[in-house]
């Protein structure tokens, strides 16, 4: 590293992705530890649990039955955070006043209505949450999938994202050259209105709010476009305005494929490492080095290279600490729907997002000043990149069986 | 609430002071929870440890021993995450190209470097990390405490704060009129250099990350101004010059007030409750009913009552689930120097982050799709606030003794 002195000094550095910066403490590392530990994973799950909602054949909350799948599976969640139908809501206008008030009422409540207006803002959001299962046993996780059998899963991301592609988009030609969405398992995929947005993640372990160890993730596509993503957006459109056409993304990935030092694994598609402006210990990007507006750019070569980044990250994730390692994913990419330099502008991404500082059971807390302040991290990024690099080859868990 | 409808329809409200946006699923409160318990609280703790580092009398990591105090003690973090002395860091500018490297090189090296100024900045940061007891007792914590215990805390924040102030600012007036810093316990509160922003917090319990139950909150003062507080800055002062001088939250604290459906305990100075764009499941703000920019312009009426809101949110959020609640929480304020718009536009309150959902040991997540894409909860504002006005009174544990 050109900058060997950020290793031992207080500094922050700054996320031109979201515009935010991070306080890096190096020195910080040598703290004890006395708080609370998080519970060691269990690794020994059934393949088959007859009470997954998840596995093959089994029933889910609402009654209907999972088919007996091979690949993945996706389904409408039993319990959405947004739904397709609502009532209509129609956020408040200021009203006009009744005759019979004074004036220094009507002052008050006109005063107090203009106040709502203005601080008590609300819009309604509509949507559809999918959940989609990585594999049909209950008791493997992406870390134990070798990358073909990841591929089904960019497979019915592609898919389910392809069907969502506003037709009028400038995606909709890519996405044409895409297999069709008929072939997803349980036919409900298709919106039944524009959204603006899809997000597809992971939550992985009981640390990161998941409460079903049976490898899936979720999809929630929204009318509105959500914070980060909008955030990301605005300033992927600068940068592209202010640098004649480039891609922030695409130029960091270059930079940091030629630098080297916070790279855990590429291939020719796709840059993966600790980004500089890194929150979360280990937290791990992963860019196309091509520009790729979404997963409807992605040719069969590229899929073949993503499932084998995933396969690379999560194997390295769980070899770090030898323990199934907790975090929650996603995947950034164009919206479904937005003008062409939204569109354009946009760039293939995903984050992970792990919580673990030191071992399987210590994690770092983004808590109090993080919270207040600003995000706080320890460990270096070129540390953290360092130390996954090395830890490659097969997974922990094959040499104990 | 006049849009009852909110409680029924997933919606996203606006919050202005950050300028961002929440979703709001009101109906997925109905969704089974069968992952991560968080341990129930132990309760049974000593009034004195001999192994804590913050009892009165024991010594501390790196060999100091605390006074027997006994009322608030103030000392330098043993584990500092910014330290007031560091070796300088000149972040890299673009350099010339030395003479003998082609011309297709040279025009690499450069854009690399060019790319590398742009897309890896870093700046240095020192500052001085202070930890805070609240009281001589282990077991106890501020819902234990009678807003007179919680008085000499109030001060002793009022004071670190008053001796950080830079003597040139608008604040420095109200400053003096502040009892001065020499009554702080151990003498080393001064800082040798002029920071820009002090953080006061407290991270209560173990699920926020806190290491020791004894009493105790930290602040973390540094020569930068950090993210969150910048962020609320720049819409306090947005507001104050689109809106002829007023401020947002007094406007705000004003509207709630009257409103009152959100509102979880006021008194003259102060409204406390669940702000309408609140992320976690029961947060509450403390907002100053007038204009107040800092600690320093409390007087010793709004000390009281201060003392009084922290007594009563405390004590409401152990009574909710009968548990030590645990929560990270912060004030804000004007930073320590800045322009005369800053300083005027800011205004003292303060944020509680509890992660509690449905019971002692049930927690929310804010994970995959909050990191990801956008903060998301179930319970409305208006019904936490309604739960939390509801539980006052005294104690729950008082009646178990
Ligand atoms: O300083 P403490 O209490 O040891 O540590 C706690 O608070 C800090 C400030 O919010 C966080 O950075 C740490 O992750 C957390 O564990
Ligand atoms: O939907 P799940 O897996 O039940 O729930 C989990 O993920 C959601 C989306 O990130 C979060 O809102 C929940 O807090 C978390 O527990």
């Amino acid at each position: 590293m050109p900058e060997a002195i950020l290793d031992d000094i207080s500094h922050r550095r700054y996320n031109p992705l979201r515009g935010s910066w991070v306080l890096v403490s190096p020195h910080r590392t040598k703290r004890p530890w006395q708080g609370q530990q998080e519970a060691a994973s269990k690794i020994e799950l059934p393949q088959y649990d007859p009470s997954c909602y998840l596995c093959p054949g089994n029933k889910r909350a609402q009654g209907d039955v999972n088919p007996k799948y091979d690949k993945t599976f996706v389904f409408v969640n039993d319990f959405a955070a947004v739904k397709e139908q609502q009532a209509e809501y129609e956020p408040p206008v200021q009203d006009g006043c009744k005759a019979d008030v004074s004036m220094s009422t009507m002052a008050k409540l006109m005063g107090g209505t203009a106040l709502a207006t203005r601080l008590l803002r609300a819009e309604s959001t509509t949507g559809k949450c999918y959940v989609i299962t990585f594999a049909p046993a209950h008791n493997v996780t992406l870390a134990d999938m070798p990358a073909e059998s990841i591929l089904p899963v960019i497979d019915t991301w592609t898919k389910i994202y392809t069907s969502h592609v506003d037709p009028h988009s400038p995606l909709a030609q890519a996405a044409k050259s895409t297999t069709l969405p008929a072939s997803t398992p349980n036919g409900n995929t298709q919106p039944n209105q524009q959204y603006r947005y899809m997000q597809i993640f992971e939550n992985k372990g009981q640390a990161m709010g998941c409460s079903n160890p049976h490898p899936h993730g979720q999809i929630w596509t929204t009318t509105s476009l959500p914070e980060e993503p909008s955030i990301e957006l605005q300033n992927l459109q600068q940068y592209r305005r202010e640098q004649g056409g480039a891609n922030l993304l695409e130029d960091y990935a270059s930079l940091e494929s030629e630098k080297g030092e916070r790279t855990v694994f590429e291939n020719a598609s796709f840059w993966a490492g600790c980004p500089w402006w890194a929150t979360w210990p280990f937290e791990i990007m992963v860019i196309a080095k091509k520009h790729k507006r979404a997963l409807v750019d992605l040719d069969q070569q590229n899929q073949d290279d993503l499932a084998q980044v995933i396969s690379e990250i999560t194997r390295r994730y769980d070899n770090l600490f030898e323990t199934s390692f907790p975090y929650s994913m996603g995947i950034h990419q164009a919206p479904l729907t937005g003008t062409n330099e939204e569109i354009e502008a946009s760039h293939f991404h995903m984050h992970f997002y792990p919580p673990l500082l030191r071992s399987a059971t210590v994690r770092k807390f983004l808590v109090g000043y993080e919270m207040m302040a600003e995000p706080q991290r320890d460990i270096t990024p070129e540390q953290a990149a360092k130390r996954l690099r090395d830890c490659g080859g097969p997974l922990y868990r094959e040499s104990l069986k």
